[in-house]
């Protein structure tokens, strides 16, 4: 990171080149126009069936014409395929929750392109130029865009970023213009002038983040704005040409495959599975008790909190997840079964239905099973592909670091019985009323498959166990131990950070 | 209305007998418990069969154990067929909108039980008793509420609401255990002592409650909560019958199917086609910087709008918009193109897409077809019974009612063309590279269907212009004339909301 050393002081030099004085007169306008409405239509319908998302960030300076540029765009394409979302403001409930969260809820379908106007950019130079972020903080978050990016790219998103740029000079006359017209409406003219103020430092600014996250992946476009006419043609051609790139199937194809050369640390292996409770009942109404008001503190102090549950079937994930509610009772928690995707989720990126599951400040989110699907089920059963599974791990500790920096507290519990008590379990839970529906044919078909999950949830053990987002595996051979335990680690982690 | 008159004076009467002595011993429990448990789990698979939703709404006094019933709830029941949405502080998103927005968007899909936490009912009985409403305005509020149960239970969402009771008494001890228990939280503390100082006045209000809205559609079941045992099981047996009932097909059969005997005024029919637009591009030009400042100002003062576009095929719907959102840009706008609806909105009342598109306060949301194709296109190609789009009207215009209670500005027009014109434009569109895709067989299949088209149109006037929401006839041989009628109106209308 080096290179972009002292780059604030020295300034730009290469968005110079994009000042020029480039002219386009009506009549050229308008035929360029026409071509490119047909041509967009066309490809826009092809891409629709193509059922790739696309998203273009457009962002840029103060005055440039951002707002025409996509005015032109819902001119000239299908508006039921297109999607403009407008990141300005942050709402509660997006303040709520980690940075990203509300571009993810953004995520267009597939075969829609979604226009996100400021993108993740925007703040981020802002709060770089105001001082609220040093040099190495705003890296960071460009590191964070391009992992983003690339993420969503090699998930089959198309992204495009474009700069809309004009030159200071340029600036100056139209921030003039808009400040008479608009001198009744404060917010606007607040922000022309902060932009106006600060020209060189955000040009300086949004050529790091253009040189840091100027990918294959995301490639950033320069867009010259000197000229309205010729600014909303480029931006149109830049769609245009993007699409057509996409559908020609040119896209970055990435991940690497897994190898079956690397064993993995036997986690399960090595868990004691003897161990029973002792004292069930007391220990069990203490820790209720105990829990109750912890979880109150944490919703008046905003803290929110993300528990998973993975483990073998008939581990009894459910009877966990029914005594922790009798203590964070369903006003503050919420239980999410993870089940197969449904065909909005499977339009989008797999984490897509996770961050829209993020609680809000102060909220529990209990997961009976999870994103780590990804890296079991979907893998062994073929759901998803090698490349797209081996690829997760990465992807998921980035998720977790997110839900980590914004202060959220995740536990992620892995149940583990031994083959012989699943058995068991199976074989009583069809004597059981309410729950016979429970165990299927699958469920057997399931442990045929045993030695592979062993592998997997290895895997996952060493691959996904952070430092802020540790697993906590649990014997559960003892049903009333299990649940002890899960509630003491519950117990514990609240406290931890409630700081009691 | 009179039989309320100074009831809150007199008191309560009715509710006094629901405070018992019960006690249900624990073997009792145990054993009742564990046979709802199994019937429970039964009918709920069932009951996801029958792919109805179910709305069960839980309020009452405070302390009488509401939180520990829905729990209850969680261990006997599949938890993926529940959902529990609780209504306690208002988000600023929903703050925004109209006082539904909230309940419309916990609507649970077809075949869930969506468990409503204080439901419609809490805030209104607050407010009430704080003196922040008159009596007028909370049975005007328990009006709505019976109508808002009354739409859902006619398409199909079976509804319950259950009132959790204890007495003074028992409140006083159960208030004194939480202060100590919960002296960190001083919301639950805050919240306990209001409810027990205004126990007499929240009872009293409860039975004016009870007695509005008790109907066939959605009735109240009141449940003695004195022993908590005895409460719970109450609880689960109340869902259990309820599904139970909905499952016999004992559903409540509403709505009148129409009548053929009437005619509606002729509104199309006297609508002057021959308007041509004089000086165009002056005008289309001082319109849109005339309405650009006005939409600023509306998204500054938090002034909300729906813009509603109806009309044949090929009168101009598109070009209007696109000349509106020249003024009013895709930043402060949004457009929403309704075309067939999806899975997990056929699964919910028709409305409720619609609810999910009320923009947030200054935001503009521009509807491309609209709620109305309920009596258009759903009545004439026979997707919606008789029954349902009869009933619709009615719907409807509370629907409006709701927006412009919370101030949103709403403008619905009516792009009228005559047959010959719109046979014109149909010919054109094939010649035009980027209009061909417009153009299908089901354009010319439609024409056929002209007459029932005037009648729907007719009957749709008539029955839903409202002094809050009047429709806007508009001349649209001349695409022209009526893109300026269209800015017009707008601006119009956007000076007075603004006031100016």
């Amino acid at each position: 990171m080096i290179i972009f050393k002292n780059k604030t002081a020295r300034g730009y030099i290469m968005f110079k080149q994009f000042q020029t004085d480039i002219k386009m007169s009506k009549d050229e306008y308008e035929k360029r126009l026409l071509e490119l409405r047909t041509e967009l239509i066309r490809t826009q319908y092809k891409f629709k069936d193509y059922k790739r998302p696309m998203i273009l960030v457009l962002t840029g300076l103060d005055g440039a014409g951002k707002g025409d540029m996509v005015n032109a765009l819902a001119d000239v394409m299908d508006s039921r395929l297109l999607e403009v979302a407008t990141f300005w403001q942050e709402t509660d409930e997006e303040a709520e929750r980690p940075y990203y969260f509300r571009f993810w809820n953004s995520m267009p379908m597939g075969g829609k392109l979604g226009v996100y106007f400021n993108g993740w950019y925007e703040r981020t130079i802002r709060k770089y130029i105001d001082g609220d972020d040093t040099e190495n903080i705003f890296l960071d978050k460009m590191k964070n865009a391009e992992k983003f990016e690339k993420m969503l790219a090699l998930d089959g998103t198309v992204i495009v970023k474009a700069w809309a740029h004009i030159s200071k000079k340029e600036q100056k006359k139209r921030h003039e213009k808009l400040a008479n017209k608009f001198d009744n409406v404060p917010e606007i003219t607040e922000r022309a002038n902060w932009y106006y103020a600060k020209y060189d430092k955000i040009v300086a600014s949004a050529e790091m983040a253009y040189k840091t996250t100027h990918t294959e992946f995301a490639p950033w476009e320069i867009i010259d704005c000197s000229d309205k006419r010729y600014s909303q043609i480029r931006f149109l051609q830049i769609i245009l040409d993007s699409m057509k790139k996409a559908l020609e199937d040119k896209m970055p194809k990435g991940g690497t495959t897994p190898t079956d050369l690397i064993t993995f640390p036997d986690v399960l292996g090595s868990t004691d599975l003897n161990k029973t409770a002792e004292n069930y009942k007391d220990e069990l109404k203490e820790l209720v008790t105990d829990i109750k008001p912890l979880a109150w503190e944490a919703y008046e102090k905003g803290i929110s909190s993300m528990l998973v549950f993975e483990g073998w079937d008939a581990a009894g994930k459910g009877g966990c997840i029914r005594r922790l509610l009798r203590a964070v009772d369903l006003r503050l928690s919420k239980v999410i079964s993870i089940a197969a995707p449904t065909q909005e989720e499977l339009s989008r990126h797999y984490l897509w239905r996770f961050w829209r599951q993020v609680p809000r400040a102060g909220y529990m989110s209990i997961f009976d099973r999870s994103w780590y699907g990804r890296v079991l089920v979907e893998r062994i059963e073929g759901y998803a592909k090698p490349e797209e599974w081996f690829r997760s791990y990465d992807e998921i500790n980035d998720f977790e670091e997110h839900l980590a920096e914004r202060g959220v507290m995740l536990i992620k519990f892995f149940l583990h019985i031994s083959s012989e008590e699943q058995l068991a379990r199976f074989e009583q839970r069809e004597d059981i009323p309410w729950k016979q529906h429970k165990i299927t044919e699958e469920d057997y078909r399931n442990r045929d498959r045993t030695p592979e999950y062993i592998d997997a949830y290895n895997e996952m053990f060493f691959k996904t166990n952070t430092k802020n987002a540790p697993w906590v595996v649990i014997p559960a051979n003892d049903k009333k131990y299990a649940r002890l335990e899960v509630l003491k680690t519950v117990n514990k982690t609240l406290e931890k950070m409630l700081k009691i």
